[in-house]
């Protein structure tokens, strides 16, 4: 069978950024009608230490569009990280959507074979185009995908397993 | 490019349940450090109605091995579900780790046209053996993996995105 980079990663982006765009909407209907903040819902973390739900989305954004930049050789959009507020985080979902439609299928799946090279503080790896996406693109974002996920569950949030997989 | 349903999906399955593993050890270590019972960290959960680190990592066991079961056309072994401690929970593991590796990478790559039906309350749905990996089974598995992820985070265990990521 032949599987093409761009099948086995925009459309789980897509679906992924979809998924949390919606999650927004359920989160900011939620605090209207409990009467609380919608807002502070973007500083709302599992941990001291570990980034809140607006980084969790900057991250799955970051993730998806610098992916298929990266496959596709060029520089992804750059996004300030800026945003603060549930609408201000629905725009750059829909940016990165944006984005991810606009990259011609062709062109992401001829970077299967490109070098890939990250670093991160003393990190550094290589890979493939192939093994970036199996081995670290689909899990950091299904990672963010999954903790925003876990973080409105912890908070209260009514979205399900069904949610997360797009299948609500 | 071809790209094989086996090497989408077993060196992910094992590196996240190699994680997983890796993931308890730490747990234990931190629970003894600190003078606390290691076990109780089987039932720790980020929402009262959310499966606790238990649950999380007997999804991720069923997942894998159901998910490379359906692909092969075979019924998957069955677990009973009553870890409670972290030693079951890691020989959960090892017995899942165990069936995905005795599991022949050209038979699973067989399954790609394969008629996968899922049916779960009143969800039915029908995939081909290639969508069911990318659209169901891998994000269904990182949605476990991320979560006791995040369950650990929240308790204060000393883990990160590198762990995660099984580059740690």
């Amino acid at each position: 069978m032949t599987l093409s980079l761009h099948r086995l990663t925009v459309p789980a982006y897509l679906r992924g950024l979809r998924t949390l765009s919606r999650y927004l909407d359920l989160a900011a209907a939620q605090a209207r009608e409990n009467g609380t903040d919608p807002d502070a819902l973007a500083a709302a973390r599992l941990a001291p230490d570990m980034l809140p739900l607006a980084g969790q989305i900057q991250r799955a954004s970051d993730t998806s569009k610098n992916a298929i930049a990266r496959l596709l050789g060029v520089d992804p959009p750059r996004f300030a990280d800026d945003e603060t507020t549930l609408d201000e985080l629905r725009d750059r979902l829909a940016r990165t959507i944006a984005y991810l439609e606009s990259a011609d299928p062709t062109a992401i799946d001829a970077g299967a074979t490109r070098e890939i090279t990250l670093t991160s503080g003393t990190l550094s790896r290589r890979f493939d185009g192939e093994g970036y996406v199996l081995e670290f693109a689909l899990p950091n974002f299904y990672f963010h995908l999954a903790t925003a996920h876990a973080i409105l569950r912890h908070v209260g949030v009514p979205i399900g397993k069904l949610d997360y997989l797009g299948a609500a």
